[in-house]
């Protein structure tokens, strides 16, 4: 079923979530891929959680962060990681080969190789629409892995400038930057790049920066399991 | 001086700001265009405030949004309306005196048609990239209108979802829309269109839908000038 932009009306998609989400008999939830619209379902997807939704995975990024965001919150078990659509990359199946290892057996070896501490990973687009809302996330002392694709760079400085202004962002222990893929043109081409970008931000809102991050989109990118510590108490 | 993508070093077109703001003589402040990059200023022009800035009327549309929300909220005289660079439009000379007659005599035959009350426009875009920052502005009792340029619709949907999960826009008496134009190609395409995905947005989040709005960014762009009831108390 397809509806316009989505893969079906948001009640149907809905339905299906939760239908997922109540199943005994799933560890996981596998986002297969990214796009834009979980944004739209994800607040009522946290209405009465049904039984069962506390017992598993729910794993992906990019548009999906909508959705790991208030899962998160809601006390749910959330991890970054590569997409069965990632296949489709060149060099996709290491990709999600590397996402089963995490899913499956919960091999360290998938993961964000510098993660040293609480952290999550988000992409900078979906984070700076989601700030504000109900499904915005407890980052206090946590490390904030970004990443982005197909954004002018002016649009990379604004998300930037409004994230960092950001006092929920500002608890976060320090900011990394993963890859910015796909940019688009700037008329006039902007000064700088993407990591100059991030680090003037970071510096002016008084934010740690703390390098780069092995996360993108792309067939590289990494694992990051965002932390039990700050979920809300589980509901289980 | 140009640097990059802006009009001078961020300390420039502060200092230059400032300079003008401080100013006895003059009695407005025109922003010449839109674009992007007032947001990197619009903090660092609220510190201080020099003596001489609250005589003045602070006067433009688009990107000047991130300053007309931080400037209002600080007390200052703010509308929104054609900007000079609207004179290279079709029909762009009538948009241009349309402002002169507003800042010169306050003709209200200029004003939007349709305001019975207090209200404020913003860009959608604009307006989604400062909420949460300093600039924020209070929308108590305001009737908000919004208008956009060059999106596609699955951005103006994000956008909206965001702006009306926000407890601040909430705050707003109703929302109106203005004119969304150089709508780019969405893939695939989005089910709807501007006016039933504002309606969708306002009917999910408790906000009133006013209707249309006469703004946008073309020559038939009306003013609206920000409530004097919602400032701050002004400093002087």
């Amino acid at each position: 079923m397809v509806d316009g932009h989505f893969a079906g009306p948001d009640a149907a998609r809905l339905a299906a979530l939760r239908e997922t989400m109540a199943n005994p008999s799933v560890d996981a939830v596998w986002f297969a891929r990214g796009g834009y619209g979980s944004n739209r379902i994800a607040e009522a997807a946290l209405v009465d959680l049904p039984r069962g939704a506390g017992d598993k995975l729910y794993f992906g990024y990019s548009d999906a962060g909508f959705l790991h965001a208030g899962f998160h919150k809601a006390g749910l078990d959330v991890a970054w990681g590569p997409m069965p659509n990632d296949v489709l990359r060149e060099g996709g199946s290491a990709a999600v080969t590397r996402s089963l290892d995490w899913i499956v057996r919960r091999d360290a070896s998938t993961l964000e190789p510098r993660l040293d501490g609480p952290a999550m990973a988000f992409n900078l687009t979906v984070l700076s629409n989601l700030l504000g809302t109900p499904l915005e996330p407890d980052l206090s002392g946590v490390d904030l892995l970004i990443e982005d694709v197909g954004e002018q760079l002016y649009r990379l400085d604004r998300s930037m400038f409004h994230v960092t202004a950001s006092p929920a962002i500002r608890k976060a222990r320090r900011l990394r930057l993963g890859r910015v893929s796909d940019i688009l043109p700037n008329d006039p081409v902007f000064a700088g790049d993407e990591v100059s970008i991030v680090e003037d931000w970071c510096r002016r809102s008084g934010i740690a920066f703390g390098g780069r991050a092995d996360i993108g989109h792309d067939a590289e990118n990494r694992i990051v399991p965002f932390p039990r510590e700050n979920r809300s108490a589980p509901l289980w």
